[in-house]
């Protein structure tokens, strides 16, 4: 059960149709996903947020496309977006993430929060080591 | 201000020895980082978490070093973790992170706080396309 | 699914009947939303949190009552409370929040989720000028 | 203690100039906080983060000024952000937060987040009248 | 650094006074935590917060003082709250924690953690063997 | 819907067959819980998820076993995990938690959510009276 209403025939906003189409081109689908459809209900707020997504995930940069898809996912499961752990997981796949690199990813999640608990709870200190040469 | 008082010798306990020990000679380094000095008030405590961070961290697997790094630091950020903010940036830093792989790693996780949130606020349907082939 | 066995018959137990009534009286209304049915599993907890709410939420003060239900919303989105997204979304209408203004505290929430990853991930420090008058 | 290194000389980059001349004039204010600071180590970062910033904070809407601080600080403490807990809470007071309004601020945060944490813990089902009328 | 400027002399206030005779009454101890003296700026705010912790934590009830400050410290610790995991850690000492008891209390957090992303992350559907007999 | 696929006959593989034999020792019960069918995609991760488990939860300690299992539970209401909230609602309740003490882990959760979110929205100092006395 959503919270909003999104709109029934979305694309007839142009502006609206111009970020479908060009989610269409860039992902090479027809499919566009609740989300997008959701966040139309502001057209500001569907192009800024899209122009975002195009820019950091679906441009060439200094780390693979997997990489980046599984530390979207990484906090997509911290932050308990259930929608987001869905869509991120199966795109996760689809850039060819394995049963195996999901069980680390799994594992490596799980690590981390159990050692990010300790810290906190125990109030570590921070090693002067950690510090930046320039500082 | 720590909220635990970490052992004087740690390593006058054998089994607290035998887990420093195996800690610089797989890291090759001489350095212990005050998380194993703090979770040393309890043997068994610091060697389960040894044992796992060694298992799932520094064995070779499916997935590179730095990737596993990347996803500890997002995780540790999103925990909002201090301690290890600090160390696991370094250690990114320690297996190759670019100062431009650094930016996009913030990036990615600053898009991905995002639109989870924004997915929670309209508590968006997961479309039945993420939907697992063997359900 | 609830957790929890919420009473079959509430208002056969007098003070929870009171309290109900005064919900009702309050809000000038005869629904009563589940979360006080659960909470009138304990008496004492259900008295506790109605006067709480009664007393910040519902007695005229010096914030207008929409923006007082909106930070109810922000802070129920971030906390991923699917109950409370929906019954302060609902209220946040009641109270006369607009669709313009309902996307305007989306695109809020979603910046600040943002700018507070970027800050944690790169623990920036407080700058003197925010330190108050007074220290 | 920062995670990461900021630039020496920000200004130096003219992409960076341009946003802080646009800071600067936007505020009408010398004064650049530290977060612009930091986020100067990728110009592509810190245009982005600007733009929104400056979208959806600084440009008149259907919400006023300090509702939407409001928000912005609301998010900022659930999502304990050191940082943004300082600046928001100074950039409320500069829109005119008063003393009385502030602690009415807690008072709602300190509900909400107790409320939150009563309904997930009893996973109390969402009432069918929060039903949107289009569904 | 505080965020909000505590009254300088707090127990000028009559009502201020009283909660903290109180204070001091029911703990047996004439110190006054900071928490204390910065919720003081409201005296509605420090009332009512008071009236709960007495209620909830200083009342014999079926749960014993320290099991309930053991809950206490566990949601202050994921909740991280400086603040908090210090005076709850404190005033689990004072209540009875030995060493190994808060060790203990350490693995459970971090066992929990651990397991709760585990299953967000594979979004691992309730038995029906969890739901309640009267449903 | 699940986010990952559990094995269709797990038991076919002796180590995930040897975990499941000694969850039904341990526990003296036939039944599998979820949690344990989905991890077991990964026999890595399953032996030492259980091993953890089993050590820390189901070995006589220092905390009877009711103390811990709410502990746990605390965890996993802040952690927000739907799955979690009811096995350990669950395995409280079997562990002897009553009506009336569920109720009062409500209320202290609820307590504590609200004042570490006043903490942290004050960002209040730690007190130097609660600095461990070999500092």
């Amino acid at each position: 059960m959503a919270a909003i209403q999104p709109p029934k025939d979305p694309e007839s906003n142009p502006r609206v149709k111009a970020v479908f189409d060009d989610i269409r081109s860039t992902r090479k689908s027809d499919f566009i996903n609740n989300i997008w459809r959701y966040l139309a209900v502001d057209a500001d707020m569907l192009e800024r947020t899209w122009a975002e997504v195009k820019a950091v995930m679906a441009t060439p940069s200094d780390l693979d496309p997997l990489t980046k898809e599984l530390i979207y996912l990484a906090v997509s499961i911290i932050n308990n977006c259930e929608y987001c752990v869905h869509s991120h997981s199966t795109a996760a796949r689809a850039k060819g993430m394995t049963p195996s690199q999901h069980a680390e990813v799994l594992q490596i999640i799980a690590l981390a929060a159990k050692t990010n608990q300790l810290s906190n709870a125990m109030q570590v200190p921070v090693d002067p080591e950690f510090m930046l040469s320039g500082e």
